[in-house]
C-alpha cells in the first residue's frame, strides 16, 4: 500500500514561472475559482511570493517519516505537498529538512499540519504555508506514500500539478490546465490594470462594470 | 428587501479623531466594557490605529456585489463595515476595492469574513480587519442592504456609529455616545499616564489601587 | 481555597539561561517529546525567545484581579503563567502589568486567554504568547490562586518549573529535570549541527539517518 | 450601567403561539431569511417547538447572578434570552433554575453559553437551546442587564420580541413583525404542503418551480 | 464550467448492499485505512446505516440551486453528495427535497453544510450526515456542476464511487475497488467474530494479537 | 520512557459509587469548582452516570497500541482515561475493546480522541466520553505509558483518581480529597433538595438566597 512513484511528468518550469507572478488570487479567477486550498492554510512567515510543481506526500499524522522518503524525489522548481491522513497539528518540519530541501532547489513546503523552527525558516528564506506552528515532535515508524494524489486542505492535488502560493492563500492548478491558466491569468492581470486606474481616477465601480442596471432590475432600492 | 440609505447621520470628525488616538482598548474601558468585535477580528496587517464612521453592508455569503453599491456611499472619514448573513471564509475584498475606498478618503474596512490581496493591502497602507484572510472569489448575483442596522463579529452596529480599531480588535461606539466616550477615554488616559509612572518605580498595583484590603475580606490566605 | 504560596523553589537561572538559548523545539526534544503546551499558544509579537521560571496563576474567567497579587510575588527570571479555570478569550493584561512586571525583572507572560495593547508590548520589548488578542476588559471580583499546579494551554506546571518559550511554542520542564534537559538539549543541538552541513552538502536525510533499510523492511515500494 | 426594565412590551400570546407551529425555518423564510441565530445554537434534548416573548440578559462570562435577577421579570409565555459579555462555556444553568422558569410559565431558555443538568432538563421537559453543555460551575459577583438589546449568537434582540425555538435552530421576530411573519409563514405553509405533494407524486423541483429556463439561461449544460 | 453529466457508471448494487452491511469503520479498515471523511461529518438521525452510489454536486456557498438540478440525476440506490465550493453552514436541504430524493428510490444525503427540517427527516427515515444543522436559507442564483469529481468533507469521490455511512461516519470506496472492499470486509468481519468471543471469555489483545513480544523490544517497562 | 506502572492506590469503591449518585455538576461544585474536564468531552449516547478510579494512558496520536496494554491493568471499577500527546480526531477504541474492557468489569472509557463502533457501544452500555466519533482507523507502533500522571481536556489526572462522568460531563477527584468531596456533594444535594421544593413552589431564588440587599450595593437599578 505504500508506495512512491519515482517518475512523475511536471509542468514546464517556464509556465509555473508566469504563474508566480500572477499570484494565487489571480490564477484562482481565472480558473474559474476552483482549486483554492481551505483558508486555514497560512503563510509561516509573510511576503513570499512562489510557484512550483508539486510532489505530493500522504502521510499518517505526527510521523514524518515520508517526508525524508519525499525529499529525495524532489528537484529544482518543485514544491513539497504533504497531507496527514487524519487532522494533526504537530511539528513535521523544521529548519534541518528546509537545508535539505534547498540545497536541491526546492521552492517551499505546504502542509495540512504543523511546523516548527519558524524563525530560522524566515531567515534561510524558505517559504512554508502550514496550518499550524507546533515545536510538536514527530515518530519515524509508519509508513505513507509520495507522489499519489492527495488532497490537502480541501484540495485535490496530483502529482506535478502547478501550486502558487502566497499571502493570500494557496492554489492548485492541474498541470494539464497551467497553460490556459497562465494566459487566461495574465488577460486577467491586464484588465485589472486598466481598471485600477479608472478606479484610482474616481471612477465607480458601479459604472465601470455596469451594475446599475442589473441591480435594478433585481429591485435594489435608494432611500434618501 | 434590499434597500440603500443614502442619507445617514454621522458621528462628528472631530470627536471620531480624538477616539482614534485613544484605541479601542481604551475606548471599550470607556463605555463600561461593551461594544468589542469578538477576538476572531484581527488586522490584516499590523500598526494601523484608526476611527471612522460606519456605513454598514448587510452581505450574502460569498457575493460581494453589494460593496460595489456601498462603495458609493462612502465619503471622507468613513469606514465600511461588512457582515455576511451567514458566516462565510471567501475572499470578498482586493485591492481593487481598496483603491476605490481609499480615493474617497475612507480610512478602512471591517469585515467578518475573508478578504485577499494583503499584501497589497498592506503596501497601500489600507487598513483592514477581517475574520479570515482568503484567495476564494465571490459571485455577484444576490443583493443585501447598504446603511441598515447590522451585527458584525458580535457586536450591533448602526449606519453613522463610530469605529475605532486598532491591534488589539474593533470597538463600536454608538454615535449619541461619541463624546460622551471620548471624554471618558481622556480621563482614563490620563488615569493611566500615572498610574504608568508609578508602575514604571516599581509600585505595586496592590497598593496604588489599594486592593489589599478587599482581598483579605474575600479570604486570600498568603503562605510562606 | 484561595492562596498564595509565597516561598517556592525555583530552577536555578544559570540552567534556565542556558535552555533558552537551546530554544523550543529542542527542549522539547530533548525531553522526550512531552511538556509542551497546546499549539493555539501563540507568541504575540514575533521574534523573542526566552526561558524563565514559572510563577503560575488560577484565575476566574475574565477576572484579572489575581494578575495583579501575582505580581508581587514575581522576581528577576521569572515568567507569569496564567491559566483560566473555564475557557475564556477576554483581555486579562496590557501594558500597565507589563510595565509592572518588566520593573521586576519578569521575562514575559503566558496565557491561555487574550492579552492587549499589543502594539505597546512589542515597543516595549515584553514577550507574551497567549490564545488570544482581545480589547476585552476583565473584572476584579473573584479570588484565585498563585504558585499553585496549575494545567495551562494542556500542559501541567509547578510553580518553579522552567518555562521555554519563543515563535515554535511554549515549553514546559519541570525544576527536577532541568538540568538534564539542558545537557540532553546541547547534545542535540552538537548533533543537528552537524547533520545540518551534511544536508546543506547536499547528503541526504535517509543516508545521514540510515533510513532506507527500515523503509524496506516495512515495504516501502518504489514505481518507475 | 446595570440596569433592569421591569415593565417591556411584549408580542400578543396568539401570534406568538401561532408562530410556534410553523417551526423556526418556515419563521425565517417568511422574514426574508434574516433573524437566525447563528448554526451553533443546538438543542439541549431533541423534539421541542416552542414560541415564546423574550425577556433578554446581558451578562458577565461565568457568572449567573442576573440570571436569578431575571426569573423575577418573567412571566406565562416568555423564553429567557441569555448572552454572555464575551464568549464563555461554563454551566450558567441547571435544573434548579428551571425548576423556578417553569413554575412562571416560562418555555424555555436560549443562551449562548453553557447549560447543565441536562438529563434533569429533558426529564423536566424544560426546553433549552444552548452552544454548550457544561458542568462548569458560575460565580455571582459582577452585575449584567436584564430586558436591555442584546446579540446573542449573532443575532440581535430586543425584549419582547419573539423567538422561535426547535431542532433546526433559533429564530427572532422583532415584535412589531410578528404578525406579519405568521400571516407570510402560513402562506408558506399552505404552498409547501401542496409542492410537497407534487413532488411525493414523482414530479421534480426542476419543473414545479419552472427553473429549466433559467438554468438554461445561466449557461448549464447537460452532457450525455 | 457549469455541468452536468447525465450517465455516469456506477458500483454494482448488490456489492453496495454488501457494504452497507460492513458499516463505514469496517470497510475503512478493509481499504487499508483511505478514504474517510473528516470526523465533522456527523449524522443528523442516530442509528441508520446506508450504502449507495454517488451522484457529486459541487455547489456555491449558501445556493442550492444546483440541488434541484442534482435530483433529477438520481436513481434507485443512490446517495446525494454535496460539497460546496468554500465553506458554509447554511441549510441547503430539507424535507421537500429528501421527499424528491425519497420517491426516487435515493438512500440517503451527505453533505458538507447544513441541512433543516432535522425532525421532520428522521420521521421520514430519510439518512443524512452533515456539518451542520441550520435553518437559514440559500439562494437559486448561480450554478454548480453535477457528477464531476469533488472533495467533500476531506475525501476525494468520483461519481458512482460507493459511499458507506453509518454512526461512525462517512466512508468512500472507488468504485474499481468496490468488489475487493467487501471482500476485504467481510474476512475482516469474521476474524472479528472470533477476537469477539475471546476477548468476551477474557483473553486478552495482547495474547490473542500476540503483542508482548513486540512491546518488550520496543523497550515497554513494567515496574510493580 | 515508557512504563506501566502495575500497582496504583485506587479511591476506594463505596466512595466512588457514592460520588457516582452525585453526579459530575454537584461533586465539581462540592470540590470548589476545580477539576472539570473541557466542555468538548461529550457522552458518546446519552443516559449513564458513573464513578470508577483512573487507570490512566498516556498514547501517540492516531496510535492505540497502549490502550491494549492498559486493559490488562484494569480492573472492576476502573475507568480508563486516555489522553494522546498531541490532539487528534482518530477512532482508538471501538467495541472490541468494550468487550474486553465490559468482562473485567470497567465501567467506562474517557478519551480525548475520536471512538467509533457508538451504536454498538450503546448496545451495550459500555459507557464513552470522548471529544470525537470517527471510524478512522489507528496504527499500533509507538509506545505510550500506563497510569502515569497526565492532562486530559484540561485536567490534570494521577492514576487511581476518582472519575464521575454523566450527560453534564467529566470530573476528577483526586483520591486524597474523595471522602471529603462525597460528603460535601451530600450536604448539597440535601441542600438543593429544599431550594427545589421552595423554588417549585414559587418562591423566588432572589428571596431564597438573599441576594436583594448585594445587588444592590452593587448598585443594579431597577425601571419601570
Amino acid at each position: 500500500m505504500s508506495v512512491v512513484y519515482r517518475n512523475i511528468e511536471r509542468a514546464p518550469l517556464a509556465i509555473v514561472d508566469g504563474l508566480a507572478e500572477c499570484g494565487a488570487a489571480t490564477v484562482h479567477e481565472a480558473m474559474g475559482r476552483i482549486g483554492l486550498m481551505r483558508s486555514h492554510m497560512r503563510p509561516v512567515w509573510r511576503g513570499a511570493r512562489i510557484a512550483g510543481t508539486a510532489v505530493t506526500v500522504s502521510i499518517p499524522p505526527a510521523d514524518n517519516w515520508m517526508i525524508h522518503v519525499a525529499v529525495e524525489q524532489c528537484r529544482e522548481g518543485d514544491i513539497l505537498v504533504v497531507a496527514p491522513t487524519s487532522p494533526c497539528d504537530a511539528g513535521y518540519f523544521g529548519e534541518l529538512l528546509a537545508t535539505s530541501l534547498k540545497v536541491r532547489g526546492v521552492r517551499g513546503l505546504v502542509i495540512e499540519a504543523g511546523v516548527r523552527d519558524v524563525a530560522e525558516l524566515e531567515t534561510m528564506g524558505f517559504p512554508v504555508w502550514s496550518r499550524f506552528v507546533s515545536a510538536q515532535g514527530t515518530v519515524k515508524a509508519t509508513l505513507g506514500s509520495v507522489n499519489v494524489p492527495i488532497v490537502c486542505a480541501g484540495a485535490a492535488i496530483a502529482p506535478g500539478d502547478v501550486i502558487v502560493a502566497d499571502d493570500d492563500g494557496v492554489m492548485v492548478v492541474p498541470k494539464a490546465d497551467a497553460e490556459r491558466a497562465l494566459q487566461a491569468s495574465r488577460v486577467r492581470l491586464d484588465k485589472e490594470q486598466q481598471t485600477r486606474a479608472r478606479l484610482a481616477a474616481g471612477e465607480l465601480g458601479l459604472d465601470i462594470y455596469k451594475m446599475r442596471e442589473a441591480l435594478a432590475a433585481k429591485g435594489l432600492t435608494y432611500i434618501d
